[in-house]
């Protein structure tokens, strides 16, 4: 079954602007891994992981994939079926990295995607005869700009996993299991269009506590402050990610308190997106408001990241990141705040910058939301 | 919650013996990435990607974790909380990678984990000041052989993938959709103990023919030869893997007579197992008797593959590999033939080694089963 993705021009496109700007940066090749790398390349969904796969852009001249050859059927259904991409198949005996730097040339500089192992790595070095540079800096300037079919699908992505949130009242129930309510909204998410639930946090009490909880067994109680963190892709492979805060009854006062300097916050940050400014600067617009609040040391990981065909990639907003916010760049903002032992709270919305400020792709409502 | 393990003695031990290893292969240290790796010496699941979460095992010396803050909690209920081991967190702003070698001494030559993705192998490289080599070699040693509780799971996870294939039958029926069946068996790979469905093959007619084929909306017809290769994970973590074709109706003589030559060629492989023999013979053995049947170029694959806390691992069953076998090493042997736009077959048991051959952990018949 082919893969679901745009039109052939706009991989072959892309693949000649990763040509160009790997010249530009001064690299000979670039080697990129499956992932959503190969997938924003090729629209191929391939995921080996220990025998080589590799799609080489020479800074000039063909690219060229290697691929062994019982994945050779899967990739002609992705778009390099029907690319002027040359098709390198290999068996167990061949060596497939002497395979991938054929006809490349002397490599001086190569860059390699971020995901690529270093069980590849290693041997690829080896033949290379000189170490790999990260091919980041060329694909963040692809991946990082959406242009408008791909937010289009972020949009429909952000709308369907709203419709979710905005269901989840029904199923956040004292007496239920996290687990019983994550099993509910795993299956809405597919229902709202979703090709699969790729993450479900369900952070109940003091399980909201750990911004990477997942979903336990605990058993929701009345007053619990609950973190609903969801999403997934929808075809062509773009990502929501949504934040939703809920209490099971009356939300007390302590906790009332703490939230609206959230709220607060997470608006600060959206209110500070816009062409030019830095992701440090919106990292910044939102812990500088929860220190204000006396809650910047509750405030224990970085603002945002990226979302596209990973749901985390460029750009991250952290401290450190001097990267300028331009128009087509999609990312989550999602300030929160973690009570060890007590409760937790995040507000995360997708927002897209465009040329004065941004468009939020999520709409559900701010509030501490009683359930 | 905390992962399911074994005592945390069983890891310290595996931490001690990786230490000796890699002092005996003249490496200075092991970074050891989120995985099956760090879930061999530490029981964790984490599975971190863009932020660095690494075990350290210097030749000589403490070991420690880096592990970004957020982590930390997570990380602190796998065995890593109860054994002497250094626990480094970092936040946003740190230099992960400098607290990695802090305290390491000069680094001659190291090791790094398959999984360690370039993102990290750069930066550390950098600060390192020397090209990573593979810790495969110092890895392969310990988790190739299994001990005796690690065998006890794998047999209970093949019991389970018996259970799911006696059950195929019932569900493989002309006029269903591949994807329907591939349902069924999801529900019930899970009902018979596994903890998630990790992998479900359902190539019907001239889907089988293509070894990498998943599910798809085919329905299948009276006629079709069914390949079903379905496995997953039993606590703590060990792998079931196992294939059997079926007939829907009755097999036609031209299948019957391919289908029998792959019989006696997956039986061959499995009698040449014994502690001595090597990867490749095993492979060669398979391999040779479909050749005598004059189906050699139908056999696109290698024969095997380690199993355990990965589905795929070594050794791998494949020409070129010369290790040896030996006791408590634990592989499938999965000979296939693929007829492109016709049909495949494929049969996979996974196998343990024994001090004079091996234990079969599938006993389903191999006969092709008409259903």
């Amino acid at each position: 079954m082919a893969d679901n993705r745009f039109p052939t021009s706009v991989y072959s496109s892309r693949v000649h602007r990763a040509a160009d700007l790997a010249a530009a940066a001064g690299l000979d090749a670039l080697f990129i891994a499956p992932g959503p790398d190969l997938q924003y390349f090729t629209g191929s969904r391939a995921s080996t992981f220990e025998r080589l796969t590799t799609l080489v852009i020479p800074a000039s001249g063909h690219p060229h994939v290697v691929v062994p050859r019982m994945e050779l059927a899967a990739l002609r259904t992705s778009a390099l079926g029907e690319m002027q991409v040359d098709l390198r198949d290999w068996v167990d005996g061949d060596d497939p990295y002497a395979l991938a730097l054929e006809g490349v040339g002397e490599l001086r500089r190569f860059g390699v995607s971020d995901a690529l192992p270093a069980l590849h790595i290693v041997p690829l070095t080896a033949r290379a005869g000189v170490p790999p540079e990260l091919a980041t800096p060329v694909l963040r300037e692809l991946r990082m700009i959406k242009d408008e079919d791909e937010i289009e699908a972020l949009r429909r992505a952000g709308a369907a996993i709203d419709r979710v949130h905005a269901r989840v009242g029904e199923w956040l129930v004292a007496g239920r299991t996290e687990r019983e309510v994550a099993e509910d909204i795993a299956e809405s998410i597919v229902a709202e269009g979703h090709t699969a639930p790729e993450f479900i946090i369900v952070g109940s009490g003091p399980n909201g506590a750990d911004p990477h909880h997942e979903v336990s067994d605990r058993v929701i109680e009345t007053g619990d402050v609950v973190v609903v963190d969801i999403g997934g892709p929808v075809e062509p492979g773009y990502n929501s990610d949504s934040t939703r805060t809920y209490c099971v009854g009356a939300v007390p006062d302590d906790v009332s308190e703490s939230y609206e300097a959230l709220r607060r916050a997470q608006q600060a940050a959206v209110d500070a997106v816009r062409p030019g400014a830095t992701a440090e600067q919106i990292d910044a617009a939102a812990r500088d408001a929860l220190t204000a609040a006396g809650l910047g040391e509750y405030f224990i990981h970085r603002t945002g990241h990226g979302i596209g065909l990973s749901v985390h990639e460029e750009p991250y907003i952290m401290v450190g990141n001097s990267e300028e916010l331009r128009p087509g760049m999609t990312f989550s903002v999602e300030p929160g705040v973690y009570f060890p032992g007590k409760w937790g709270a995040r507000i995360e919305d997708i927002v897209v910058v465009t040329a004065d400020g941004c468009e939020p792709l999520n709409k559900r409502p701010h509030e501490l939301a009683e359930v």
